[in-house]
């Protein structure tokens, strides 16, 4: 699936406010604030609820993490084709709250792409996102953990880590789709993202635990457009 | 919840033949053989076919998989409010293919018993069952891995295993319900099961790969049915 | 190798005050308080540090971790042959700073006894001590996570945990060696240990910190002979 | 630490051949080998091994794996520290058998800079050394896991496999020293890895398990000086 930038996705987390039946709101209003503005808003559920969110909307649902399993003996584990059938059509990989060995993201990355899923892999740093970079994934996400969940936005409080990122990432792999997260709660923080050289952010709880989710999504939907069209 | 003895949990692993919707025509057979026979039939899907499953079938569902995680930052994760909510009324703890670190069972079982949900921990041998009944989950179910997906039948093959679990088990917790598993696939694997002192078996591909899963899980109630009027 | 109470387990952690020559100074301290007090103190250095130590002292030496490992293909691991020759009697096993899953602790108890090598295996509270002492190891030492380098001492802040502990463990394995940790700073901190239950104690940084480890060690070991002859 | 290339890397691994005493003498078959050729001859014994074997050897001995750590709560696990006071001047990272988390490679290159020890990094395929390349460790060595052992060597079987590797890793760090390993057992084997585009090779069971350890190497060097200097 190719993803048109501004990218925004947002991480359901295992917050009880995107969890079951709230999973569901949530999810609506991320499809509200996307028809609204264009923008590309992913929503990423708890894998319990993919199926009902992946029905009731028609923006992409992501899983929140893929294992690099085969059919078979994986008790505890979930398929790829067990995803798509209920509607996902990417993944995040390797998230700082779900880290993986290295071997086990390139071979998940390789599952995804035999499946046509889009693999959306995390990193905690410049350099980390340059060795993702180089494993070649849809999109590189690069969320310092020290900020994840902060309200102290990255955009803000380290910008040259994004723009150091940016320029390791292309360097490698000029055509790679880069986010960035942590601690984004504000439309300048996403504007100020998309400045400094990335196509979108991965968000959580500035969405997750907003009062009025579908007015933040607008706001930072517009601020990305407004980069873009600049 | 508690169940009543015979108990036939029938872990959907990952296979093709039980992911999506096959887990759901899988899973009306189980809950045809339990009507059938009076028997304790629990049905295991993958994380994403639970709530399709719980929704279509009165037996009970357990997932494959908790983790003890709390509300919140646990990306990738699912919290027990979520499997509750899409339908399950427990889980498989420590399956030999998720297997945990031991202060990670005693909490995800802890955690369990907070939320009503019923914890079914597995082990790999008499030693380790005896480790998970000083636990106290729930039930407590043996398997040795090397006979896993063997059709080699653990009962046949090691009832002295068996029969050294229940030994071990009962000693340190005598109420404990005790499963065990490992290549189990005629009615005659079931009934010796239960008469080497267990209360029900744990079986994969033995139904999952069975042309009539059906007949297969009405042979295996009747004859655990059958041992337990004895 | 059968350890006489009172039991004074120094774990050297991986702090510079007890690597590399600083373990060797520390280590004959160690020695020369066991020699005036009659205590077993074990001293527990890194890995690269137990030749040198096991050669230079007559007190037992464990090492800090032991993998479930045969000779052959573990590339970065270490065989107990490996810790054996350079002198090592046994291994602390499962700290809480080097978790396993609960297969492999049992596993790794197996392997020790089979090379004749003291098992000593960690627990977070009273619910995980119980399941250690049902695997059988030599010791099983308790230490609430959250009190570990505190200077807050278990016996102290949580002494209902110890002796939760004690009743728990002595029921399933009456004759287990239980040791407790967390905190320990002070002769009374020792005395109290014993007095709830134990026969000894697991300490790190009240000794590795010390001005006068010897001098703190003489201290503990005649607080817990008191306590013992008493 | 800058090697010099041809560089051969012997992992003892936890081969009883190459533990304890005899440790010593493979070491010593090594450094002789080492002088009589000229060649880069690098000594990888377990942890235990690396004081006695550094005091016997003049050539370099690395560690078989190291721990992103930093003094203090660290037990179960060696400081770099530790390691270099014991003599060790680098060690080998993600060893097929001994794999790390993305982020956990990362921190550890970076903690063996900062000290000034020699960063080994392994990889399991072309594209895993391209990330690992990206991470900018001292040295990349790729091993296909499926012939770790066999005998069957990676240059003669996959010889596709080692220019892939050199072509991916050379454009993202033009100057990175590459090694391969897998299943090199003859000078044969040693001199096509030189031709297919790597400084040395990595072995183990090869020379670990020959009958005249110091004749094989003595073997390999000469092959791999004569592919340099053609």
């Amino acid at each position: 699936m190719n993803l048109q930038s501004p990218i925004i996705i947002v991480n359901f987390k295992t917050y009880l406010e995107s969890t079951g039946k709230r999973s569901l709101e949530l999810a609506k209003q991320a499809e509200k604030a996307a028809k609204q503005t264009g923008a590309c808003i992913v929503v990423v559920p708890q894998a319990t609820d993919i199926a009902k969110v992946a029905q009731a909307v028609e923006i992409p649902v992501f899983a929140q993490h893929t294992d690099p399993i085969k059919p078979g003996n994986s008790t505890g584990h979930i398929l790829i084709e067990a995803l798509k059938e209920a509607g996902a059509v990417g993944s995040l990989i390797n998230h700082s709250e779900r880290q993986l060995r290295l071997i086990d993201i390139e071979a998940t990355i390789a599952l995804c792409r035999e499946q046509n899923f889009t693999s959306c892999v995390c990193a905690n740093n410049p350099r980390v996102s340059a060795a993702v970079a180089a494993l070649n994934p849809d999109i590189t996400s690069m969320e310092p953990p020290e900020l994840i969940g902060t309200g102290i936005s990255v955009s803000k409080a380290k910008p040259e880590i994004i723009t150091d990122t940016a320029k390791l990432v292309k360097q490698i792999n000029p055509e790679m789709t880069l986010l960035c997260g942590a601690g984004i709660t504000t439309a300048e923080d996403v504007a100020l993202a998309l400045k400094l050289g990335t196509q979108g952010v991965l968000v959580a709880s500035g969405i997750v635990k907003a009062k009025d989710p579908y007015g933040v999504l607008v706001g930072f939907a517009e601020a990305a457009n407004s980069v873009k069209s600049a």
